[in-house]
């Protein structure tokens, strides 16, 4: 199936990354329409005249919104197996239900991932305190537990220290079936963006580095301060894992920089089997943005440049009341402020990023 | 008034000046209403959920309207009077009705311009058919036959030959009230976009240089091939009619450029107190769009950079059947390709536009 002008994308999921999606499609001449929950309704319903309210366990809704576009996609990988199965019996669903099942389960994931010969942390499978009580001494501490399903943004995490009780460990996370995860000793979080089209060719954006607070993205820097050699390693690795995939759209991975000089060599974190956070400065720092890349990939057209606009890119994310600073941001020469149009600035909600380019 | 995040701007007009509008609102946090004659519904309703559907004369519905934002804009200076100045004693309109009363009729447009000791073409009022003879006497042929009103792409216009007969030349543009523009032997056409900021800044990107077909506007190169003393003398033209204006957002002085060497020098042509088609090569040719500059004036925020993010940028519109080579623009390196969303690529349609940027 690949798209016209004036088609349409079902898009699943109303947030900034369903809304930056839909921002990409129209200048292509694609329409969209989004799907998502009442109690949900967020920024991307704002910037598209078409939309189906639904839980995503209503076949009825899920029905009508696929007899509304001609292929679907989302913006998060905790699209509920079902839905996603359901629709695509009616429509192509990119990337498929093969790439969320693998990337919504964080001990499938691990496992897909290391079954690649791809290094991950250690980690063991736990699903009872005495799985826990024998992982940690596998494992050592630090170490990280971690809910196998629907954890981002450091939800669904506990660490666990020296002299921590493991039982209070396994209930703070509900004591859900987990993954402990081993500490790795990392110089850098870094991530590739990266996509796959539909007759299987690849492209990468320059590799991006990410520095957290509280768990929450907070500056991605490109390019990262790794040497050539390791970047290439880095996104043949993604490439690796996108063609194992099969892969239809932009998927991003995560991972840890460690080892210096000749030793530096990266190893996987975690995959997002979408647009990411860490390549929004592809907005303005790419010929071709992670959001026209994901709609060109899904239309089934050719992917765009990745080159950069300029030598350096750096992103930061307005986190909460950090919104607060647009009147200095959009006075600042050159700045590129992006608001996603939500009303409450909260704790650790992302209200909006500002990327700044070095030519 | 100055606008917040989240806040609402209002936009006359549907068509695709509207939908790049909305579209670079939706960045900035800022939503949008659009609207338009049930008739005339355009490719700006796909991008924005909130819509009003009514007649320019409609009361009621402009009165829906205003209600549901905080400043209007427009895309198209032929705005009815009495819609604007309807509007504008409820919330702000920017620019304001003084600019369209000028910008909309050419005569009015032309003494304003004359008044500022500013060069136009020479021209001459005709209300009759005497009026006519008397100023193709005066300026001589070729020369243009204009209506005053609602003139755009060449429609309104008929140029006077040598041995055509003037009755029909006045019986084709319906005898309306019109003016006569003697000949400019212009070496190239130029336009200067610019914008004034609610405070009263300026900014104005790059002279963009343009070629016409069938009078729609075909390609747009920037910079323009004219000397440094030249662009700057544009510049200054543009700002001085900003300033007389008292104009608020993105607005376009078309201008012809005359004389060679040390004599080349400009001659304005028309306004248009709106973004414009020659500055679609800013989406991505400079760091500010002229979409984003709109709305950042007429929200009564700061003016962007109106830097090049490149050296050079051509801009190329797809009219009609142009449209059909999208698929070899998706597949052309670094071409950033735009679709409006029409259905039917009628002849002298604008359909999309592709922009090409030189590092």
């Amino acid at each position: 199936m690949i798209l016209k002008p004036n088609d349409t994308i079902g898009i699943l999921g109303g947030g900034q990354l369903g809304r930056m999606l839909a921002l990409a499609a129209a200048p292509l001449g694609l329409k969209t329409v989004i799907y998502q929950p009442q109690d949900e309704i967020g920024p991307a319903f704002e910037v598209s005249a078409n939309h189906v309210i639904g839980e995503y366990e209503d076949e009825d809704k899920l029905a009508e919104f696929a007899a509304r576009c001609q292929v679907v996609t989302y913006e998060f990988e905790n699209v509920p197996a079902h839905t996603a199965t359901f629709l695509a019996q009616r429509l192509p669903v990119r990337p498929g239900p093969n790439v969320l099942a693998i990337t919504q389960e964080r001990l499938v994931e691990k496992d897909f991932v290391s079954s690649l010969g791809i290094a991950t942390a250690p980690y063991a499978r736990v699903d009872t305190l005495a799985d826990l009580t024998a992982a940690v001494k596998a494992l050592g501490r630090p170490s990280i537990l971690k809910t196998r399903r629907f954890g981002y943004d450091g939800k669904g995490q506990v660490l666990i220290r020296d002299g921590m009780d493991l039982g209070k460990a396994f209930a703070a996370i509900g004591s859900a079936p987990a993954i402990l995860e081993g500490f790795v000793p990392f110089l850098r979080e870094v991530s590739v963006v990266a996509a796959r089209s539909l007759d299987g060719a690849f492209a990468a954006y320059d590799v991006c580095e990410n520095e957290h607070r509280e768990h929450i993205l907070s500056r991605t820097t490109v390019p990262a301060a790794i040497s050539p050699g390791t970047a290439a390693e880095a996104k043949a690795t993604a490439q690796k894992i996108g063609e194992a995939l099969q892969a239809v759209g932009v998927f991003t991975v995560e991972m840890f920089v460690v080892g210096e000089g000749t030793a530096e060599t990266v190893v996987v974190n975690e995959l997002a089997p979408r647009v990411h956070n860490s390549g929004h400065w592809t907005i303005e720092g790419a010929v071709t943005s992670q959001f026209e890349q994901h709609i060109r990939a899904i239309a089934g057209w050719p992917l765009g440049s990745t080159k950069m606009t300029g030598t350096k890119a750096v992103m930061d994310n307005l986190v909460g009341d950090d919104a607060r600073s647009w009147p200095a941001l959009l006075a600042e020469e050159g700045v590129r402020l992006h608001l996603y149009g939500k009303d409450k600035p909260r704790p650790g909600r992302k209200m909006g990023h500002a990327t700044r380019i070095w030519a």
